[in-house]
C-alpha cells in the first residue's frame, strides 16, 4: 500500500491561497493534541481571542475563530444576523460579492446589490445616495476582492453607516494580516476571514468578529438561527465565561497553527509585516513590467497582496501554469469567473511576501512564457 | 511575548474524543502545504474517498469528508435533505439524538421522535409499530450514542426501511473505526462521523456518504440547499469529475492527517482494529469490576469505544477528573445532559485503545478515587 504523503514536495505557494506557511506554524499543528475543554487548552483559546483583537483593533468580546474555512465564516455572519425578508444591501464587484448575494439570498433576506466593473473599486458617492434611498439592516463588502485583486474602501463605507442602526459587514479574507484593519475605528460590525491568506496558516478556520451592536441583533432575534453548527450563541457558551460548555468539539491542531501564526505576526510587528507586503508588491509590479506583463487593478486601489495581471497575447494560461507548478514547484492562481482565461493572479500573502519568492517567479515566468 | 505552545505536554486522551493521535498522524499535519486545485492535492483527495469507501464498505461515489468537525457533518446531511415541512422521524435515546432534533426543527422540518431511557437502545419493535402509522421521508438515528455509552440497533432499523422510499441518516461519529459499519448492506443512505473518535485524527473534518436514493432526492430539491458552504450540490464539483471546480478552500493540512489515519487503519486491518477496541473494552471492564465500579450500559449493546460508568459514591466527579489530568496526565470525560453528575464517559478509541492505556488508567483511578 503505497503512502502518498510521501510525495509531496514543496510549492512555493504564490496563488490566491493557501499561502506558503512558516515552518513553525506547520510544527504547531503536530503539537500533542489536548482535550477541547481541557484548561491549558482553555488558555490558548483565550490567547487567540486576544491576539485576534489586537490585529483586528478592536474590543470586541465575540472575536473568535470559527470551525471552517474563510467560506464558513461567511455564512456563520449572515445565518446569525439574517431572518426571513430583512433588507440587505450587496457591494459587489468580484466573485466574493457575488457569493454574498448567493449566501444572503439562500437565507431568505430581501437581498439588493450595487454593481461596479470588475477591477474597479466600490465608490463611496454611489453607496451613499443608495442609502438615501432605503434604509437596510446590513450593508456587506469585501475589503480586498480576491478575484479582482481591488481594495474596496472600507472605512469611507463605514463613514457612511457610522450614525444610523444599519449593520456594516466586511469581508476580510484577503487583507486581514496583510493591510491595516482597524475594526472599531471604520464602524465594522461584523467581520469574517480566513487562516489560508496573510496568516499564512493552512486553511480550516474562519476568524469572525461580531461588535455590540451585532450580538444585540442576534440577541434580539425573532427565530432562531438556522444552523445549528454556526450558531453563535451556542457558540459563545464554549468561547467565554468561567465555565465552558460543550458546543462542538473545536479543531484543536488547527487552532495551535493560528496561534502560532498570529504569534510570527505580532512578533515581527503589524506595521513591518503591512511595509514587508507593499515592498514585495512593488518589486513585483517593476519585474513584471519589465517583462511587459500589466497589472488589472489602478495603482489607486492595488492590492499588496493579490496582484492581478492580464495574461500576455498569445500565452497559454494553464500550460503556462502547469509548468510553472512542475517545473519550478510555484503555484499562481487563474482567473475567476468574468475574469477566468484573461488574468492571472499572483498572491504575496503573509509568509510568501519575501524578496526571493518574486525573484523566483519573475525568473521562472522568463523561461515558460 | 510567551509562547503558550511550549507548555504543550502530551494527555493520555480517554475521554469521548479527541483520542490519542498516532505520531504519523501528526507528522502528517506538519507536510508542506499544497494548493487545494494542485494535482498532487487531487490525488490525495481521491485516494481519502477511496479509503472512507472501503472503511464504510460503500460504493457511495458522494464520499467524502466535509470541512467542519462532526456537528457540521450532522448539519450537512440534513440541510441538504430537509426542505420545510418535510415529516422527519428522529429516534433519541441520548445527547446527540437530541441535537439531530434541534438541527432538524431549525430547518423547518416537521420533526417527530420515538424517545427511549438514556443508557438503553432504541427497540427496533417500537420503531416498526411508529412507521406503520405513518410515512417519513427520513428517520435518523445515532449509532453509537457518545453519550450513554449505548450502540443502537442500526442494522435492524435499516431492515424495517429496506423497502420504502425512507431515506436513512445514521450517525457514525464515534462509531466508525471503532466497530463494523456496512453502509450498502445496512440500507443506510446518509452517514457522518468525526475524525477525532476512532480514526485518531485531530477534530476538523467530518466524512459523510449518501447513497444514490439520498443524492436523486437532493437533486429533485425544490428550492436551493439554505446553506452555501455546506451544499452538496456545489461541494461535489470539487469532489468529483475530471476538472475541479473551486468551491472553498478545503482545510489541506487536517486532510494529510485523515489521510494518514486511514491509511494506518486499513494496514493494520478492519478485522484487527475492531477486535483491539474490545479487547481493550473488556480489559477496562474487568479493571473497573475490581474497584467497584460498575458500567451504565447493559453488555448486550455496550459500545467498546466509550464506557459509561456510574461515579462511585461519594466520590467528587470534577476533583477526580481533575486530579487525573494534572497529576497523572489521564483525560477521562464528565457525564451530559441527564447523566451530568452521575456518570464517567471512559474512551477507548482508535489509538487509545490499548493496554497500556487501560492499565495506567486503572492505576490512576486508584490513587485518585
Amino acid at each position: 500500500m503505497k503512502n502518498l504523503l510521501q510525495d509531496i514536495a514543496p510549492v512555493t505557494l504564490m496563488g490566491p491561497g493557501p499561502s506558503c506557511v512558516h515552518p513553525s506554524v506547520l510544527a504547531a499543528l503536530s503539537k500533542p493534541t489536548l482535550g477541547h475543554l481541557d484548561p491549558e487548552f482553555i488558555r490558548i483559546m483565550d490567547a487567540i481571542k486576544t491576539q485576534l483583537k489586537t490585529l483586528l483593533h478592536t474590543e470586541n468580546d465575540l472575536t473568535i475563530p470559527i470551525s471552517g474555512t474563510g467560506s464558513a465564516g461567511m455564512e456563520c455572519c449572515f445565518v446569525n444576523l439574517i431572518e426571513k425578508d430583512d433588507p440587505v444591501l450587496i457591494l459587489v464587484n468580484g466573485v466574493f460579492g457575488m457569493r454574498m448575494q448567493d449566501v444572503a439570498t439562500r437565507l431568505g433576506a430581501q437581498v439588493e446589490t450595487l454593481e461596479f466593473e470588475w477591477g474597479t473599486p466600490v465608490i463611496v458617492d454611489v453607496v451613499q445616495k443608495k442609502l438615501k434611498e432605503k434604509s437596510y439592516k446590513l450593508v456587506a463588502v469585501v475589503h480586498a476582492e480576491t478575484s479582482t485583486g481591488v481594495q474596496n474602501p472600507v472605512p469611507g463605507i463605514g463613514n457612511l453607516l457610522k450614525d444610523s442602526d444599519t449593520l456594516f459587514l466586511v469581508d476580510a479574507v484577503t487583507s486581514f494580516g496583510g493591510m491595516e484593519i482597524r475594526m472599531d475605528d471604520w464602524g465594522i460590525d461584523m467581520l469574517y476571514s480566513g487562516t489560508q491568506k496573510c496568516l499564512s496558516c493552512p486553511p480550516g478556520l474562519s476568524p469572525v468578529s461580531f461588535s455590540p451592536a451585532a450580538v444585540a441583533a442576534i440577541q434580539a432575534r425573532k427565530t432562531k438561527v438556522p444552523n445549528w453548527y454556526l450558531d453563535l450563541s451556542l457558540i459563545m457558551n464554549y468561547w467565554e465565561g468561567a465555565t465552558r460548555a460543550y458546543h462542538h468539539t473545536a479543531p484543536i491542531n488547527m487552532l495551535y497553527g493560528l496561534f502560532q501564526a498570529l504569534f510570527l505576526i505580532l512578533e515581527e510587528g503589524e506595521t513591518q509585516v503591512f511595509e514587508r507586503h507593499m515592498e514585495n508588491h512593488r518589486r513585483l509590479v517593476q519585474a513584471l513590467d519589465q517583462m511587459g506583463i500589466h497589472m488589472v487593478v489602478d495603482a489607486s486601489c492595488r492590492l499588496p497582496m493579490l496582484n492581478a495581471v492580464y495574461i500576455p497575447d498569445g500565452v497559454d494560461d494553464a500550460a503556462v501554469r502547469s509548468r510553472l507548478l512542475k517545473t519550478h514547484k510555484i503555484e499562481i492562481g487563474a482567473g475567476l469567473g468574468n475574469f477566468a482565461g484573461k488574468i492571472w493572479r499572483i498572491g504575496l500573502m503573509g509568509h510568501t511576501a519575501r524578496a526571493e519568492n518574486v525573484d523566483k517567479l519573475a525568473a521562472s515566468l522568463k523561461t515558460v512564457c
